[in-house]
């Protein structure tokens, strides 16, 4: 842990107040929704309040300091000085509350995040792990789960299962289940609509081990496709195996999108990929860095990416395939051993 | 829903961006991670990207526009005149964005979440839902559920499994198993600790049911108990009487907690509950009004709050015990049926 402060330490101009709790959680293992933690070039103060500061307590090489509750009303008035603030986190107010106590604040952005993209060995392990029981989660899902005639919220709760059976510490989110036309709305939660046979259903999980999250998308069907359907999911697949072999350090996100981005825009499904190809993944579901026409992120080795297009039809049909990857210097480890053929549910 | 955008209105001074998603989902039904809402005088405007945009278009009475994924940025140049913003939620680079483009900026805080402090029938409706599901889960965690040689994560995944059973949407927040010492850690995490006989193990936990959440907390007891423990209990007990008789409307969170506060002070465990009496409850866990030492909430008539006290000593054990309740003219609304005399778990 030490070791991520002192990297973070290389980086820096002034000390900086960190605020968002996931980088809090990254560089000193504290697990607290009310926190900050001010990296100074001599030492790292881990500010917290009574309900977490037995735990701050613990960990070494921090200096723990219990807060009030109102931890930046506390801060602004305890601190002096120029600091480096997380300014893509920190709301404006919070902000103002500490400029006007008197600090001489500098917006900085992005500085964790940059470390958190590049994971090592340990944090890959986890992500590994993460992926291997997603691969058992949905092995188990295809082969002993029903769809026809069961709502959506009802197969998303035996994702949810399946993950506690086959020891992954939680769901890394709310799985997406999205049949026939709801499938065509890329983020749906899992509804009331009870699934039917002959159609298409887009799977969007993922679970947590040790901190780390997988996400995976896969399209199931519940029966024979008409030709329109099968040539869409032929589409979709392309373009990800495309998007898989354009990734490498050095490439850029935007330009690993535009790859996967040409099959389907070269295709009768051209413009019905309306969302970026990816993202990072991390202690968070979406991190650095991301994959889209929008990106401004260049890949690194020990990245963890995301690589999910996808089709939509609004009011008929969506299709996404989505593995997780490992950026490495020429090319990527792909960790997710669950098969991208069209795998029929009953 | 437009009812709400048009109490929100009488609010304003003038048009306000809506950027927290909770916010937008109880002005407008629209459940989306990357959203924003433009309340103006004559018209609302509810900007999303592709993703959500086929759900914002189903809702009535606002218009709803695609925005690029970069959704603060593209309003920068969208954008022109005055408004307010949320100030407490918008990040200060977001904020920085708009000005930059040319936006006049007001600083607001506070305006949507005093309406949702107040609920309406349906959504009380959905919290005494949750609550009585949350009843049954805890009648069927004592009295199916094997507590002593497993580990707190286990107990924890059983109250998943039993919202799950009674019908839940979900799981409120990550269950808080504490046994032992871990109790006087007031938010742990359900752990790997394996519980013992003859300790007390705090389960703070609640469900969500149609949006809204309940959040109660209950101590249980593996065993008897030393005259220390029982006594700790009693307290804790009698200051969770004082604090519910102290509640209603025109009645400041301050003087709830202090209330509560007195109890526990003049025992022989002064000093040992250092967090708030509670919090509201809505389509958030945490939210208006607070009861604490810090707070200056008073409460009206349809806030619902948690009145949750506590005992912790470091290293030894913890004991919590909350309700949820309604706030009404001349006192509150209980709906919660669990017991509060301390139950053995086996």
């Amino acid at each position: 842990m030490n070791d991520r402060i002192a990297r973070l330490r290389n980086l820096l101009e002034e000390p900086l107040l960190v605020t968002n709790p996931v980088n809090v959680l990254y560089l000193t293992g504290l697990d607290s929704s009310n926190v900050a933690l001010l990296v100074e070039p001599d030492r790292a103060r881990l500010f917290t309040d009574f309900r977490y500061i037995e735990s701050a307590r613990a960990i070494e090489g921090v200096e723990a300091v219990q807060t009030m509750r109102s931890l930046i009303g506390w801060l602004a008035e305890e601190l002096n000085g120029r600091f480096g603030f997380e300014a893509s986190v920190l709301p404006w107010t919070f902000a103002e509350q500490l400029r006007e106590g008197g600090l001489d604040l500098v917006p900085r952005t992005g500085l964790v995040e940059q470390l958190r993209a590049v994971k090592d060995e340990g944090e890959l392990e986890a992500f590994r792990r993460a992926c291997a029981i997603t691969d058992r989660m949905f092995e188990r899902l295809v082969s002993e789960v029903k769809f026809v005639g069961r709502r959506e919220r009802d197969v998303a709760w035996d994702t949810t299962r399946l993950y506690h059976e086959e020891g992954a510490d939680e769901p890394a989110f709310e799985s997406i289940v999205g049949s026939g036309p709801t499938g065509a709305l890329p983020h749906a939660r899992a509804g009331d609509r009870v699934i039917e046979s002959g159609e298409l259903v887009v799977v969007d999980t993922g679970c947590r081990v040790g901190g780390y999250v997988s996400d995976y998308t896969r399209t199931l069907a519940t029966g024979e496709l008409d030709a329109e359907l099968s040539e869409a999911y032929d589409v979709v697949l392309a373009a990800q195996q495309a998007g898989l072999e354009a990734i490498r350090a050095g490439v850029t996100g935007k330009d690993a999108d535009a790859t996967a981005r040409a099959v389907i825009d070269g295709s009768p499904f051209a413009g019905a990929f309306g969302h970026g190809l990816g993202h990072g993944l991390g202690l968070d579901v979406h991190e650095a860095p991301r994959l889209s026409t929008e990106s401004s992120d260049t890949f690194a080795a020990g990245n963890v990416v995301t690589v999910e297009p996808g089709v939509y039809l609004p009011g008929r049909f969506g299709i996404r395939i989505e593995d997780d990857v490992v950026v490495t210097d020429d090319g990527i480890e792909n960790p997710v051993r669950f098969t991208k053929e069209l795998v029929a549910v009953s």
